[in-house]
């Protein structure tokens, strides 16, 4: 992985020193604990909760695949309004596991509870009960879930509970959710809404939409603000779009995908009751900031990824043939490749504009490559020049622009390219 | 390319032999003309001719792209009901080469009516009008075409007409339309129409659907038999969705797809009037025959591939249900990779289904590979041996298929696995 985290927002300038993690903050009202219930073999943390004492607020996006996990079947079994615990487990999917599957959520939530009355007695909390209890599960699908191992773990989960965290404990807690990641991914921000700041952290994991054997994205953001679940929904569902909606590692979709979003409700923030409002707006935009980070971070990690590529386009008649377009360039194989193999092949765009099966007009399309024009009316472009091209090609991060001449709408979306690396994880990765 | 021919319709036997090119015969009423233009420099043919002395019935598909090659921009101007030329160049797409390369087939179909003049005078043929003439380009996109090139070996063309074909004819012509290709593509069928004997040859090109900027599959299929252009037109539609239409390479459209078949009248067999007498459905078998052959033949010689994947789908509602998955796994990159990789990750292929969208039932699917069933009952089948499936994974030819009891339709659909050569051959084409 040689991308630079700093030049995803600069397309134009040459790559510089490699971003370093954020560092982010306590939110108050959650506590976290990562431990290894043995699911890897190698002793690595493998069982996480995220607890909140004092419950939270939530709103959350499943995967648009039609097979499911178990897990967000059993999410979704109860219309939950206020969450204690979000339990997650790597190494297996929790797919295709049947009644076996299903079955040993509701053992472990039990075995949570009961963990939890000791810790929740001496603290004054408020008990959980099992429906207060959401599930992620990543990894190996259509093995037997490992219910035992999980089980007998939970206590000393529950155990290694810790009030406060720092950008350590956040790396761990994003490490611990990690399955064929080569590195955790964090984002944070922070804004004042009225005369009050509330902090917005969130972890993520995905590389591929796949590993190990087909896997996942998950992202999990927490925020200390007093923001009602029905208003957290709407502002997930609009910052999705050009979030994780936005990205594409290799097309596929796994079943497992899943993001959330939970407020711990600690700060009195001036009250978020339209999603219109200045302050509102400014919620949304450091919600988009984080998830934007996240997304991105996800792409650059994509499996065999060695650059970061954003297909913007621009002066469409609406967002959805933008979009279409976009995706029919981001998801294209061809393309993917010549990135891969530093070739500014506008040909392939071409291809990729004309199969999404959207009306263009060949004639007052403009295609750029970072800041170089490399098509335009209906033929290549008279300051085409191989030679600075290649040049740009170079680049860690590279820029495909479309510009459709047909109205005042834009998509932006972001993937990686391919390479053998790819191919190597993705063809014997059971095995290895 | 290792690719067992014989091996295709024979899933569940292990490869034997390599398959020969089948012995293609003469087609009354056709002949034929290839030779070097010099459009590639190594003086390779690149420049061929079909032409029909007493000229043809005939039916097209073109490319679904929404930006097309300037040949089919050509060849829809005019309304055709009977051709006299198909002329078919390699090496330059005609795309995205604006009033030039428009231009250019009006100067080559003029060059080319007065070169055939003194040909069609001596052995008294009707004489070819520029609009008689049908085109097909090959090649980079966005060059300038060839213009002169083309023009200055027209004459050349047409002195080297053949009157007749013989199998080696038929594989220099396979040839001459090649650009990415590793080997020629032909079929051949032969039934009969009550007492008549009609026959059926085609070529065909494409090796991903990209070659060598991005490019094109080209099938040319040519009869002796006398039928309308109308119901050539029926039997063509009818054919394409499960041949042409049913396979795909890496997912991506070019801008110049063309398949075409050629009626040339000299057999006067009985009529086929309606496309559901017996004697119609014996040609659109053999037409089926001749398209399935050559569609196969463009997946085994897809880039890179060393693997040929039939994917099935089996007791769908409906035919479109059925073809939405079958394309949503042929098309997984995962799926390809595992495939290249030898390992049955039956987990991808249960991803592949629900990523499609379409609705079914876990518990119902029953999903096979060869004829060792991996999955049914919402679970891992018990009868899953993981060492027979890996034995089964290293054959040339690989059957996945999926029973989703929920109807009495079906679709099948052709692919190959993904692998580095894949990547090799696209990324540094243009460079090559």
């Amino acid at each position: 992985m040689t991308i630079n985290l700093k030049n995803f927002l600069n397309f134009n300038k040459k790559p510089s020193k490699m971003g370093d993690f954020q560092e982010l903050k306590q939110i108050e009202g959650l506590q976290i604990s990562a431990v290894s219930a043995g699911l890897y073999s190698n002793g690595r943390d493998d069982l996480s909760l995220f607890y909140f004492p004092e419950g939270a607020n939530y709103a959350v996006a499943y995967t648009q695949n039609s097979i499911v996990s178990e897990s967000i079947t059993w999410n979704r079994k109860n219309t939950k309004n206020n969450i204690k615990a979000l339990v997650v487990n790597t190494k297996n999917a929790n797919t295709f596991t049947g009644e076996q599957g299903l079955n040993s959520l509701d053992e472990i939530a039990k075995t949570l509870v009961e963990s939890l009355k000791k810790f929740e007695n001496e603290n004054e909390y408020e008990k959980t009960k099992m429906k207060d209890i959401l599930f992620a599960s990543t990894g190996v699908i259509g093995e037997k879930f490992p219910v035992e191992k999980i089980k007998k773990n939970i206590p000393n989960l529950v155990s290694n509970i810790r009030v406060n965290q720092n950008k350590l404990i956040w790396l761990k807690m994003a490490t611990a959710i990690m399955t064929t990641d080569t590195k955790p991914k964090v984002a944070y921000s922070e804004i004042k809404l009225g005369d009050k700041k509330i902090r917005i952290a969130g972890v993520a994991k995905g590389s591929g939409m796949i590993a190990p054997n087909l896997a996942t994205m998950f992202s999990f953001i927490f925020t200390d603000a007093d923001i009602s679940s029905v208003v957290l929904n709407k502002y997930l569902n609009k910052v999705l779009a050009n979030t994780f909606n936005a990205i594409t590692v290799d097309s596929d979709t796994s079943t497992n995908d899943m993001v959330t979003i939970f407020a711990t409700k600690k700060i009195k923030n001036k009250k978020l009751n339209t999603i219109s409002s200045k302050e509102a707006l400014k919620f949304e935009k450091a919600l988009r900031n984080v998830c934007t980070d996240l997304s991105k971070q996800i792409v650059v990690d994509g499996e065999g990824a060695k650059k970061f590529i954003t297909v913007k386009i621009i002066n469409s008649e609406t967002v959805e043939k933008a979009k279409k377009i976009a995706f029919s360039i981001a998801n294209s194989p061809l393309i993917k490749t010549a990135v891969a193999g530093e070739d500014p092949n506008w040909g392939r765009i071409l291809m990729g504009i004309g199969k999404s099966g959207e009306k263009i007009d060949p004639k007052k399309i403009v295609i750029k490559l970072g800041e170089f024009t490399v098509a335009e009316n209906g033929k290549i472009s008279e300051s085409y020049n191989e030679e600075k091209l290649q040049e740009y090609m170079k680049w860690d991060s590279i820029l495909i622009e479309v510009d459709l001449k047909q109205g005042p709408e834009q998509y932006e979306c972001y993937t990686c390219d391919f390479t053998h690396d790819y191919i190597d994880i993705n063809a014997h990765y059971r095995r290895s």
